[in-house]
């Protein structure tokens, strides 16, 4: 059979302030078009579908939404479970409905030894889980790693292997040799809470949640989707997708999605880029690094008239204002305006107010001074 | 057929900081077991499943599994709406799948006019709605009231009434003409925003939430099933439980619930109430009333060790400490033991420390200025 692969996708997420609703609506619709043309028989949610615990309603009409469509219009099953993001309890909501028409979603460590047949393959689907449910459901108190939890874990899972059957595991974890990304929640403290990939070679394959970077991992069969959005200005270079993965032909493709705003580092002097000279589509989100050294006046809104999507603003070559401990000091005990002239020389390494910016201080200051609005 | 009808559930409330989990399952229970014995053919729940819009992790998951029981276990076809304590979009997670199960649950107002079919009867199922959702839904900006806005339901309803079946609503608002308990939010103001009940005429049962009070209607076919269990002291003579209503042979008959722990207005002496002399029972949450009018040292924690929960404390016969501003005054500038006897004369109309007291006091207050524990 042929299924999609998505995970992460961090519904209710705010980007530094922006919404991000629309972005998250395209996404979906080309994760919905891609299955239609890729003729996959199941959709595959590795967990963190949503950002925080306790979503706004907003990001639960837009998981309701989406699942709906998934699920009940397009009839695709649907294999998910719950990661570190999402709270297991509120997420889990209908779950015992869902399997009527093919939908699995597990939030349970113990759900996870119930293997569901769905086409041609066994499906096991972990949630994202704490050391504690294992010890609990194993009766074993001795577990204190992930490493033999997981290795307990499988166990239980190979048991119910049918050779009949492919078997893949769903699950959201940190593996052992992936690279990362700043934006993913930490859950591991070194090697004792990271998963050894070796533990995972009885699948055929091992679709993960958790890391949002698709090349976290460099294996054939044990992948992380990535997040379907960029999450970060860490993830800036990192291209967003899914992965269509044939059982039968052991394939495994990546197919890239459009975002509706991309997320761009961009590098340029202030004069270039509010002139609008930079090639990339200004609407995107940008983390913004200027080459000027001096001090520009009103830096941040004259860019955001060229740039709406403004996630960050800094220097290439060093702070805007040298931190006034290095340099030299301002007598403070002097009149305003002889005070910000000095001010003035010492952030713009030594420039002199210009005659119309003296006029303006000196009239600035007297209104301020006779208590104008 | 047989219905059961109940509402206002308000799961994750905390009676004066008691948790109610407990009292809950008690009350579920007992529903569930009604329910078979009067052999019901659904269940229906007219809104307030949860306390409050974000419920905690614990309702939800008492919400979800008492739906569980009830639909897929059970399998009684359940008939539900969102009330003002619901949020329609938390509480819709899943019911799109819910009706393949016949679990209705209706969160918005459109849905209200896609009559149900179960058993016998044609089900309307109206949320809790706000006067702005009946102005978009009929595109006329010109509802300004509760009355009007109903009218044009009730009419857009009655068109789809078709004769060979019963008519029932299950429907959350304030209906003309009830009695109120001090626990319901209230959402109405004036008669513009009560529901006359002369509109309703045309169903042949309106099962209601809202109000806590199976009794706060006196009609035979327009009823309030009240909460399952008592939501604050105003509702401790209110008896708790269920109608059956048979649309067969138009019976609606009462089923009181029996609480885990009831909720009393407990009235005595404090010395009759610490000897553990009053009749009711003591894990009862309760609301005392002292009948003496005397300074009481300790009285909460001294009443706490024969009454684990009680809600509030009051004096029948007026306040322990007489306002300081209507009463004689106490001279301050006096040496604290002084000042003590003063204000305890003052305390206890007139009453002097006695010598047992006097020592005490002295001891004590010479223990506070040296600065011992």
């Amino acid at each position: 059979m042929r299924f999609l692969h998505t995970a992460d996708w961090h519904v209710g997420k705010e980007l530094n302030g922006y919404d991000l609703t629309a972005d998250h609506q395209v996404a979906f619709e080309q994760i919905k078009s891609l299955a239609q043309t890729e003729h996959v028989d199941a959709i595959v949610v590795a967990g963190d579908l949503y950002d925080r615990r306790v979503p706004r309603e907003a990001a639960v009409a837009t998981v309701n939404q989406e699942l709906k469509e998934l699920n009940l219009e397009l009839e695709y099953p649907v294999l998910a479970v719950s990661g570190n993001h999402d709270s297991a309890i509120r997420l889990g909501t209908g779950s015992d409905w869902y399997q009527a028409t093919n939908f699995y979603l597990h939030t349970e460590l113990a759900q996870a030894f119930e293997p569901v047949v769905v086409g041609d393959t066994q499906w096991f689907l972990l949630p994202y889980f704490e050391l504690q449910a294992v010890r609990n459901y194993f009766h074993d108190d001795t577990i204190q790693s992930l490493p033999v939890a997981m290795e307990k874990i499988v166990a239980e899972m190979q048991a119910k292997f049918e050779p009949q059957y492919h078997q893949v595991l769903v699950a959201h974890f940190f593996a052992a040799g992936s690279s990362r990304t700043e934006s993913e929640t930490k859950v591991e403290v070194g090697g004792l809470n990271a998963v050894p990939t070796d533990l995972l070679a009885g699948f055929d394959y091992v679709a993960l949640g958790h890391l949002h970077n698709p090349n976290a991992l460099q294996l054939p069969r044990i992948k992380y989707s990535g997040s379907p959005l960029k999450m970060s200005t860490s993830e800036a270079t990192i291209e967003k997708g899914v992965w269509i993965v044939d059982t039968k032909t052991q394939q495994v493709t990546w197919h890239a999605l459009q975002p509706k705003h991309d997320l761009r580092l961009v590098i340029g002097a202030f004069d270039e880029l509010v002139a609008g000279n930079e090639a990339g589509n200004h609407d995107d989100y940008v983390a913004i690094n200027l080459t000027d050294e001096q001090a520009i006046p009103d830096v941040m809104s004259r860019l955001r008239v060229v740039y709406p999507r403004i996630l960050s603003l800094h220097r290439l070559h060093g702070a805007q204002i040298k931190s006034l401990a290095t340099t030299k000091q301002v007598n403070v005990k002097q009149a305003p305006l002889a005070l910000l002239a000095d001010f003035y020389q010492l952030v713009t390494d030594g420039q002199q107010l210009n005659p119309a910016q003296q006029q303006w201080a000196k009239t600035s200051l007297e209104q301020v001074l006779k208590g104008d609005d």
